[in-house]
């Protein structure tokens, strides 16, 4: 039997479907299972875009251009300016789900063995896009009793070897919901024009900043036009992460014409969804608004209410759907498969994410958990108190 | 200002988009440009699918399970009964076009510089996923002379060393036309349980096959269930290219393993494609003989008419919608500049795609041209009738 390769068998399991199979046992058992452990939220798409969808006019579903079709690139470019990022259609390609912009990104600026520093927690799947592209993940450790901030520049200076050819960020970020000051993205842009490496932002959670904060791009920051490299993504804006459409973003043309030839490699993003993407850009505001004030609500209610559980510590996100807690056991990853195989409250229970997953230093975040607040405000209540009942009985 | 990866640099640019630029060029003059350069179809979209599309009932846009939906899955392994290839749903994972399924193939069976050997001419883009996955094509020649048959057999065991983890073959053939016998099937077969090696089987012109020849699966060969690796796609079956649903299929249960942790980093195939896709399932056979009747016309038309210009050699494609065609020309990049620069008949011209871009070993394939049967037959008509009066003033 030939074997697979070594980077096979490398390539991480994701820390969220772990569980899968002890969440289909509790429905076996008939369990209710409240998902706090995916960014799968439940918020509507636009009508705009699912309208577009349904009366599409398509006699047949052709490839687009490689970098996307050129009357959606330049509404995005139009998007981007109202952020106030400057960017015309040449320097966007459009990708499948901010996933490809990342492998886009990783291909087009790293070789085997090349290395990039990354704060951690972070989006898990930096480590598959990692071992997928041959290249180093250099943990920086941000701490939840900083509320995840940037680590001091200092920590980055140690960690920069001739190999290294990036810093990414994930701004606002998943899992700990912090948003970068316009400060602290500036002392990165220092360092990355100092050392000559790439500032990677992966700003999918742009639209989602809270307490009136206002989010800083890295293309905001002029002195970084030849660094930066922006991942974006449709997916959480309008809330249709099954669209697949994302883009890559940089004003570095060497950037963006070496993305093209791995984007022309692909022949094209998925022409349906590029419908839907370009429709939905004309989203009214009044969408996000309450979009934001339900999540609002939803962060406020489960940090007050995990708060007042014994022996747990929460970050207070800024943004995103997510925040990373600190429970008052050993093993969090034995503590979420409990939730699910030997846990009941009234036949319900709740699915949350080990943080373990994203870390890269071995031994972190053992103790942690991320919770997504994509679920409405009532489920929230519910799967706060069974937390709560649940670490009342839990025996590491 | 940082640079670009080595990967980056070595990427190819698609043969067939260098001469892009020429071609809006030619559309400036006024000249009109007949298309024989890309594998976009001209067919319709079956309604079915359209229609699955037009009144989808979604109110959020959501991801899939990585793997595709359990109900489009259970519907590709029944199409495949029909084909006499006998799979189950969890022998399939959902792609985004036939091209992440290359990718995925490729990264769960072979490292750096590792080595595929792949009969050339092949489809250009096997370059792109290789440079991607840092792995290294041998090229096997097969020959015009012998209509692409599969080269001897001893020309393949010359280049197997250590490195070798596959051979992969494009059945029917981009941009050959041929397609590969039961008995070429089997040979290949032996040589590869003998090393121990995958086969990888790009099937995405399956139902292209012509002159009632029957197409033989690699996974029709019992033997070779933990070697077969199947490539497929909604692409060109459907005409809906830009749908991005393709899928990875394999008995070897490591290889689905392997495969499922790429497609979980990049989260899931695009939604609204996969419910189109499944819709198509249900197309009429009519409208595959339809389609078949057409191309079968198209081909007798272009083989016939080429046969007819001087110093021209055309294989005799029996599948797909491509055929490789011999110039009398030193320099056929060339030429197909030139036609679109320095030429046209009565205001038109055509646009064909260089051959020396399919082949790895440098130097071959130079004088040589794909045309791609993609057009009516009117179109088809004027449009060799165009090459025929060129070639009589064109000088190398
Ligand atoms: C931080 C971050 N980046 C990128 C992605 C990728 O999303 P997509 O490929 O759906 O755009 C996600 C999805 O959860 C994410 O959380
Ligand atoms: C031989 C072959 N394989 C794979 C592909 C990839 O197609 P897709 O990604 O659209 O499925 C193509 C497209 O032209 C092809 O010709």
């Amino acid at each position: 039997m030939p074997s697979i390769s070594k980077k096979g068998l490398e390539m991480p399991e994701s820390p969220i479907r772990k569980l899968v199979p002890y969440a289909e046992n509790a429905y076996k058992q008939g369990k209710t299972v409240y998902h706090l452990n995916i960014g799968q939220p439940d918020i509507k798409t636009p009508q705009v875009a699912l309208d577009a969808v349904a009366v599409h006019s398509l006699t047949t579903i052709a490839y687009t251009r490689s970098e996307g079709s050129d009357a959606y690139r330049s509404k995005i470019a139009n998007y981007y300016s109202k952020h106030q990022i400057d960017v015309t259609k040449e320097d966007i390609i459009v990708t499948t789900g901010g996933s490809e912009a990342l492998l886009f990104a990783f291909g087009s600026i790293m070789d085997v063995d090349d290395e990039v520093i990354i704060p951690e927690p972070f989006y898990a799947n930096y480590n598959g896009f990692s071992v997928a592209s041959g290249v180093k993940v250099v943990p920086v450790v941000s701490k939840i009793e900083d509320n995840f901030a940037l680590p001091p520049i200092e920590e980055f200076e140690k960690l920069i070897t001739k190999k290294t050819k990036a810093i990414l960020i994930c701004n606002p970020g998943n899992p700990t919901g912090y948003i970068y000051s316009k400060e602290e993205i500036q002392k990165l842009a220092a360092i990355v024009k100092k050392h000559d490496l790439f500032l990677i932002s992966d700003e999918v959670y742009r639209e989602f900043a809270y307490d009136g904060i206002e989010h800083y791009s890295i293309l905001q920051e002029k002195t970084l036009d030849d660094n930066a490299i922006i991942i974006d993504s449709v997916s959480k804006r309008y809330s249709m992460c099954g669209a697949r459409i994302g883009c890559l973003v940089s004003k570095n043309k060497e950037v963006i014409k070496t993305a093209l030839k791995f984007a022309q490699a692909r022949l094209s993003p998925p022409t349906l969804a590029q419908i839907a993407s370009e429709a939905a850009l004309d989203t009214p505001q009044s969408y996000f608004d309450e979009v934001k004030e339900e999540y609002v609500k939803r962060r406020n209610t489960l940090i007050n209410g995990l708060q007042e559980i014994d022996g747990v510590i929460v970050a207070k996100p800024k943004g995103a759907f997510y925040c990373i807690v600190e429970l008052p056991v050993k093993n969090a990853d034995h503590f979420a498969q409990w939730l699910l195989e030997s846990y009941d409250l009234d036949g319900e229970t709740v699915m949350v994410a080990p943080a373990a997953g994203f870390y890269s230093t071995p031994g972190m975040g053992l103790n942690q958990i991320r919770i997504a607040y994509v679920l409405n405000n009532e489920s929230l209540v519910k799967a706060i108190n069974i937390l709560k009942e649940a670490l009342k009985v839990y025996k590491d």
